[in-house]
């Protein structure tokens, strides 16, 4: 079976409905447009373009048929309210009584979940027609899906706004799509959760994991503990009608909305208000640091589970989730080495070290969980003989150890590869799988590999430009926990992106936006343009790199030029193809020459025009010798660009003095990096080179 | 007594601390810088700059002094977190207990009212030398808006970041600053709210005028009157607790919440779930148009009474602001007209017209008011005889109007000249006075009033545009609430106002930041480089001419060309300067001339940059004969230009055609108007008269 991976070069995109049970692909009937056109992310199981096309006009109409209900209807209005937005066209809000003359036709047979489950079915079928759309789905939610591919097919030329006609075939590869947000670290206010959530729906998660606790902070309101938030938050921390009001705003878009409460580790901003349940006396203080710290619960003491008994019961009747994530990550274990009474504890119990001391803990927070009706789930860390099956690990090392816990017979789905706070490109992630290729296991054993989730940790984020980090990247992680496996042409993902990611302004997403707003802040306002050069082409250093170079604090403002940098750069990645064709088209070297060159003249100028900019601005201080580096660098890209252009090569002296410019210039400062360096390390290298015939 | 009018033109600003009670000008001590460096806005009573400067480092340590509470506490933190976001520097979050070595001591003798009141003392005085800068106030009130100066004085150089010495003695011209804002029309959320409560305190704006009903949405939860909200709000109101919320955010930046609640018109949304309430038998509807409507509460049955008493019991309640509003505007009496029980009851009670009726119904409202603690506030159509004193009027007729009232002895608030929902400059705002020079008050009189309040009616703004409706614009008004009369020089209100609009950037104001986002979406997101600069000379039309050239209901998307058009065109208003200086230059004609020929090209280039673009984006279809008059007027502009630089007079016929075409240029069009065309026509009449001696 030919299996076509993206919607770029083939005309017809026929792909498998599901990697276990694929269906053979279908014949061609007829294209009218080139498939480039599309944009869908993530790519449908099985898309069928069709002759034809649907107008888009003021007469546009809803109907339903079949199961509606309340939650259906607002997600029709939420779409007609975005399909007006983009078209300016005023569009009848109420539904269509008449199914015949509607425009789009959204035929569901039941609700589906009343809580968001692991189990919805989100499948649906939407056909396109010069006559009618037509939305078929078993569920509410997988009708939302169905809204959203038809949010992302709307095309517009001089005739107007339309839809082509087409046969869509979907249903998610995995059933756990997930997005981490951490407000420990730093707090997030609910209306930035909200977009998140509008974001996450457009592109198909369907699980919000929300970090509610760490070292730095403890965010959620207790009322059976209340010095838990209002000790452990410096007063910020979300009531439980905020809890409450984005959970019902997941719902309605048919997201899971899963809390974790870290323990044993992790847990600094607890012991503020309860110090008993330390293993050190104490007192502790909001941590305001980055990094692993000690404080962890006392596993050993029963008002230790009596706490977590009225905690957990609590939070379990606030969170209607079936799994309750109970951290389990990082703890050392060091309060626990050096508190007598624990050791004494271990000793009597026969626990011969601090991992099965933890898995004691977990055996106990496990009773608990099921008391409440909750099922765990946890980090790697958790995994112990004891740990029931329908437990789930979350895994951050990676693929292989979720095979192996597949193996065991568990649940699981993996975060490794989706660190978005790393830094790392869009193209990195996405060819991150849970279940890769060549994964050795069974089809049974594969159905425990439940999916994945992106992981927003908080250290370094604000409610300014937490969304800059979050998107567009997520979008690549949501494409490969979505659609088949075989989707996996980075280009194309790249080409649909940079739609995907301006269509998720309409739902207020600021990660475009802002950037403009923090370079204009630190250039005390005057002309942005030669600093927005600069940062275009600068990436935040990756790993855990940042805090290394230039440390901070949780209380230190996030207004950088780090903070403005974004992780994927567009300019650098178009740069290196740019390179690539130059290089390749020898011995002409024409491909791209002049456009090569005038952006090696953008960024010498840029580089140069930032020095006064820099003396008026004391914050972009930092940037001084990157704005050196981006203008030496542009010229020895520009030399040796002529070099190439008349066909004599550079000497090897000029190609010592370049490298050695440019390994400085490849050095990170002020946490970023220039990273169109290595291409034009490559153009210096071949400027030395002997000249080809002409 | 020299009374210095604005800060650019002398070194030392010195001005009336009270218009009612002036004190003599100091002289000057030191001056070392040009206060034109100086951004303050509003301008303070008393200013005056000192040698010296400040340091901003991350020692920088704030202690207070004399009475201290959460609410001072809490704004200095805010204040500290905005000058770490514009440092970037990680500034010490908590008070320090040494006062001689603390960077800012704020000393404040009291509280102030627990509830924001008309009668708060928002003076304060700022001393700032190379030691230290220590903030005085009476109340916490008063040390917020010293806050504010303080944060509007922050300076920088090659040395760093810096406070100004200076010496500041400030205190408001009138006590009632406020900003309307409609959410009837449109639903803003509690962030919308949220941030422009915090752009209202940067500017020292005290009322937030919530109005809150109108016959398009009935938009706060009564839980007396459920069917109020959920029959008349589509949805989209606040809850009680979120009504609290924003009081309680508007009380911690000393800003008063007063509620509108407009009857008897303008109620259509409330007879939608109580149609018994209305003079005419219905059922409602809520209402999708704009403009004045017929329904209107019957003012003749007790019934209608014991419902507002049970309704506005609840409401004060809820609200504790002193006053609360009832409309009363716009009310025409048709219904009542029509309905002959109505009718009978005018005769029997010898009630002669509708205004009387009105004034009756006005009557037991107020009896209603006064039984749960409030004062009355209405526009100019409640004034009447039985009007008790201690009412307010809220004049949308003029600064005559407000003092025929305070004649009268009514207190009373201008409106007129700052309807901001009409799309003027702020030029034009900015000159309107409550209390004018030329006012023939006493000084007892004077004293009514009180001030005044921009008003941001919501017919067409939505979630998204609603700051680019309100900001700047309003920081003007606010100056002419808050300074000294004789501050009027309107360049230098602009030259200010740029840099306090880019500040409010740091407040999550998104009148800015979201411009670009619409012309993206427009545009499909192709570069938008060529509509950026179209839609930069043109303005939305003026007064209520938008609605009469471009009919809309409140189910419209707001995301229009003119939705993305700013009331206030910086760039024409450069433009016009720069003719006004090339013509007035003659002879020579060279002031200038590179740069128009600079812009006319750009203009001329982006008028056919356009074409193309709008064919593929259906939404821009309506740009396509402004692109067309972009380019034609910018072709005259350039040969106007040629002529004047030549010193050859134009034809008579190339005049008369150059005229024709900006003629039909200057028409509004999309309800839009080029904003430039007058200046361009100065130059077409200039280029053909005779050329004078070189």
């Amino acid at each position: 079976m030919k299996i076509a991976n993206h919607l770029q070069l083939v005309l017809l995109v026929t792909v498998a409905l599901s990697v276990v049970t694929p269906v053979p692909a279908q014949e061609p009937k007829t294209f009218v447009m080139a498939p480039s056109q599309l944009t869908l992310m993530p790519v449908p199981a099985s898309v069928q373009l069709q002759t034809g096309r649907l107008a888009i006009t003021d007469a546009f109409a809803v109907a339903t048929r079949g199961f509606t209900d309340d939650r259906l209807r607002r997600s029709i209005t939420r779409m007609t309210r975005r399909l007006a937005g983009r078209t300016v066209i005023t569009l009848p809000l109420d539904l269509s009584v008449d199914e015949s003359s509607a425009t789009l036709v959204v035929q569901c047979e039941r609700a589906g979940s009343s809580v968001p489950s692991l189990n919805e079915d989100e499948s649906y079928t939407l056909e396109i027609t010069d006559k009618q759309a037509r939305l078929v789905a078993p569920t509410v939610v997988g009708a939302m899906r169905g809204l959203e591919t038809l949010l992302q097919l709307v095309q517009s030329d001089r005739g107007g706004y339309y839809l082509p006609a087409i046969s869509v075939r979907d249903q998610p590869r995995f059933p756990w799509r997930g997005l981490l947000i951490d407000i420990g670290r730093h707090y997030q206010p609910p209306e930035v959760l909200k977009r998140n959530l509008d974001a996450m729906a457009a592109v198909k998660l369907n699980v919000f994991h929300w970090h509610l606790t760490e070292d730095q902070g403890f965010r959620v309101e207790s009322k059976k503990f209340p010095k838990l938030h209002s000790l452990g938050s410096d007063g910020l921390y979300y009531t439980q009608d905020q809890v409450r009001e984005i959970i019902a705003y997941a719902a309605d878009r048919g997201i899971r909305v899963m809390p974790e409460f870290d323990i044993p580790g992790h847990s600094t901003s607890w012991l503020v208000g309860y110090p008993e349940l330390g293993s050190a006396p104490g007192p502790y203080k909001i941590e305001r640091g980055a990094g692993i710290f000690e404080p962890a619960l006392d596993p050993t003491r029963n008002e230790t589970y009596k706490f977590l008994d009225g905690f957990l019961g609590e939070r379990a009747a606030l969170f209607p989730d079936a799994y309750m994530h109970i951290g389990g990550d990082e703890n050392e274990g060091k309060q626990w080495d050096r508190n007598p009474r624990i050791q004494a504890f271990m000793k009597e119990k026969g626990i011969k070290d601090n991992h099965a001391l933890q898995a004691y803990f977990n055996q106990q927070v496990l009773k608990i969980l099921q008391k409440h009706g909750k099922k765990m789930i946890g980090w790697d860390e958790i995994l112990h003989a004891d740990l029931p099956k329908d437990a789930v690990i979350q895994s951050w090392r990676g693929a292989a150890s979720l095979a192996d816990a597949a193996k065991k017979g568990y649940n699981g789905i993996l975060s490794a590869g989706y660190y978005i706070d790393l830094n790392f490109p869009a193209s990195q992630h996405y060819l991150a799988d849970p279940l890769p290729a060549d994964s050795a296991l069974t089809a049974d054993e594969a159905k425990h590999v439940l999916g994945g989730e992106a992981t927003m940790w908080g250290e370094w984020v604000s409610p300014e430009t937490i969304d800059s980090r979050i998107w567009p990247r997520t979008a690549a992680i949501a494409e490969r926990l979505w659609s088949p496996r075989t989707v996996t042409d980075v280009n194309d993902m790249y080409r649909r992106l940079a739609v995907i990611s301006y269509q998720l302004e309409e739902l207020g997403l600021t990660h475009e936006r802002n950037y403009p707003v923090i370079l204009r802040r630190l250039a005390n306002n005057e002309n942005i343009d030669p600093l927005r050069t600069l940062v275009s082409v600068v990436e935040p250093v990756k790993e855990y790199r940042r805090y290394q170079m230039r440390p901070q604090t949780m209380l230190s403002p996030l207004t950088g030029l780090v903070d403005a940098a974004r992780p994927d750069s567009d300019e650098a990645r178009k740069f290196a193809a740019m390179v690539e064709a130059f290089l390749s088209d020898a011995p002409r070297y024409r491909l791209n020459r002049s456009d090569l060159r005038d952006s090696f003249k953008r960024w010498r100028d840029a580089g140069t025009a930032l020095g006064p900019m820099i003396d008026r601005a004391p914050a972009l201080q930092e940037a001084r010798p990157l704005a050196e580096n981006l203008s030496e660098a542009a010229i020895a890209g520009l030399e040796a660009i002529e070099y190439r252009s008349t066909g004599n090569a550079a000497s090897s002296e000029w190609r010592v003095a370049q490298l050695t410019k440019l390994d400085e210039a490849a050095k990170p400062k002020a946490a970023l990096e220039l990273v169109i360096i290595p291409s034009i390390r490559k153009l210096v290298i071949a400027a030395a080179e002997p000249s080809q015939p002409r």
